[in-house]
């Protein structure tokens, strides 16, 4: 990524090399080929602390959650060892069974990896709408079990993969007065851009001690300002889940330390949700939607998903066209109701749309659109992608 | 178009042969190259009734509203005479010389037409964000005047055409106990398939004799019922607009005959917005989400637009595969903040997603999507079309 200042990240943190998750202390991960994708793929993965830990957890808001995200929801959200996760089915609009296999797979995991019954998440992501092959399941979590290993965390990233077209994730150092911790994460998928196997999951492992009020609150900041700042298709699913679990033993963070670990999560939440963006068959920009100058948060909040999720924008991007009279468009439409004066404004990366220089802004893989509205001091920004002959072919021809 | 049963058009009302906006008595039309899309086509029109008339506007809600809509709000909008129209500019985004230019443009037209200044509404379809080009407007206004017959219908209907792939209107003849009336209609638009261009202008006129506030309500019904029931991408245009025009002399309609009026104008606009989601690159299926069992009417309509308007069911549609799962995401998004238990179904024109015979249904033309929720007696539609590679080329492409 170029735009390390799109990112945000705090004093101390820097990018190692590192295994992923498993690159903190006391983790172990695993990803094996259960057979549920075929082809060898890996497509079963296991994440477990081997210390007791502090987990936080946040989830796709839709009305129709897969079963493993209800299922999970009834686990005790704070005190989670781990992870199990499947990718190639979703375990989704699957009923009462749907659950019950989630809770059998679970189950099954937790006893594989020898922890407590009901602290391993369950998360599957895949086909909407089919039943999980539970004796596929079973021996893949046998397997995996068998497999856990503190260098697991790149065989982890891999399992959960779906059509994302790379892995996604990181081995990260922040510096803190009290010490040095180590945040490894992993995540997968492309917004909704990847329709039924584009579920958002995104681990991210410490050795930090937190504790789980803290880690929690830092965990939906860092959802709210990572994840839920981006948007490929306006697309939500059913089993997007975010996390996190520090399993850090001593005193736990707190003031200036906690702050800024709080910081790097969001950092690091941000970074895999610009990633997610850039991947994605056919989108081959990722846009910084900044909207300034709108009544109120809420109302910079409207105009950017109007705009970054314009079908019309979107196009324009994928053909390179500074075309203002479609934000402009877009601009009228997410304000219908409002109101008001509007003196609406717009620069890519600070180049008016007929300016000099704008065919080669136009061309960048990244690049900020600037939508002003001269109305007050609202502010919001969304990260978008364009809209290309690839998203067509994947979402039409998928599945048949 | 096959589903005539989607019209719901009124006993007694029946299409017949004729020239559109100008079979009733006392309307005269005219579309002429004036030279703004170049090629020798059409692109300005005018339409006049000769007799003083009742007239009903509905136009568009957008924050940021063309010039044109501005100009034409600011007259008596329940006494207009017609309309000059040009295609090729949209005359929006242009500020305040874009609405000196709007006014000129109708004072001119209605000195050449020889009715009264500021009895014409103006319309102006094209690219966003450039001026008027005043000369060849001037220059047009004067050869569409000389023009004007009461034949000029279809020259009309033809000059408010932009990309749009086939002129859409009608005449039609309605039966009632006080006599027969005849309607005439033209429209353009494809909801904003196409983009810049693609503003929805619609224009019915009518020999019946209607009271001022009776067509203001009828005419607010139908494009509630029609043109507000369509959505190709979600996107508002600043220029759309609906102008019925009643310049019957006699006694006015009233009791069953105004009622069965309303019906009929309702239906008209669905014949005509039903035209425009058929239109348009790379749209090969019409598709009216019914959405049944929601809580209220306002939660089916939010439902059926999540649905009509999810690119990842439109991409399904055009890949004509019933994937099932896309439409329940879309579901469980829709109602992601609404609570309690929805009873999820579907079925395309009857035919369940894996049921006998769904190939054939997803290769129709024109098909219904039926969502069940089984939550209450919400009600609502939308006809949708899908999203093909066409789209893509269309906006990607346009303009460069």
């Amino acid at each position: 990524m170029e735009r390390a200042d799109w990112i945000g990240a705090p004093e101390g943190l820097t990018r190692i090399d590192g295994t992923g998750v498993t690159a903190p202390h006391g983790f172990r991960a695993a990803g094996v080929a259960a057979g549920l994708k075929g082809e060898g793929l890996p497509d079963l993965g296991l994440l477990v602390s081997d210390r007791p830990a502090q987990s936080a957890l946040v989830d796709t808001p839709t009305a129709l959650p897969s079963a493993a995200v209800t299922y999970t929801r009834s686990l005790h959200a704070g005190s989670l060892r781990g992870v199990v996760v499947n990718s190639g089915c979703a375990n989704a609009a699957t009923g009462e069974q749907g659950i019950v296999d989630a809770r059998a797979m679970g189950e099954a995991a937790a006893a594989a990896a020898g922890v407590p019954v009901g602290s391993l998440a369950v998360c599957s992501t895949g086909v909407i709408g089919e039943r999980l092959p539970m004796k596929v399941i079973a021996a893949g979590i046998d397997a995996a079990a068998a497999a856990l290993s503190p260098d697991g965390g790149p065989d982890f990233g891999e399992a959960i993969r779906t059509t994302d077209a790379f892995a996604k994730g990181g081995t990260f150092r922040l510096a803190l007065a009290s010490g040095e911790v180590t945040v490894g994460a992993a995540a997968k998928g492309a917004g909704m851009i990847r329709p039924d196997m584009a579920t958002m999951l995104a681990y991210v492992t410490t050795d930090a001690c937190v504790l789980p009020d803290d880690l929690l609150g830092l965990t939906r900041a860092a959802a709210a300002g990572g994840f839920n700042r981006i948007s490929v298709d306006g697309q939500m699913s059913p089993s997007d889940t975010l996390l996190v679990l520090a399993n850090g033993e001593g005193p736990p963070l707190e003031g200036e330390d906690l702050a800024r670990f709080g910081d790097a999560l969001r950092a690091i939440c941000r970074y895999l949700a610009i990633l997610m963006v850039k991947d994605g068959e056919g989108a081959e920009h990722a846009v910084r939607v900044v909207v300034d100058g709108a009544l109120d948060a809420d109302e910079a909040e409207r105009v950017a998903r109007a705009v970054g999720e314009s079908a019309l924008v979107r196009t324009a991007a994928y053909g390179r066209d500074a075309n203002w009279g479609r934000v402009h468009q877009a601009v009228g439409q997410a304000l219908a109701q409002a109101g008001g004066h509007v003196d609406f404004s717009l620069r890519f990366d600070g180049v008016l749309p007929d300016g000099a220089g704008i065919d080669e802004v136009m061309a960048r893989p990244e690049y900020e659109m600037q939508v002003g509205l001269g109305r007050g001091d609202g502010r919001a920004e969304l990260f978008a992608s364009d809209l290309g002959h690839g998203y067509v072919s994947v979402n039409a021809d998928y599945r048949t």
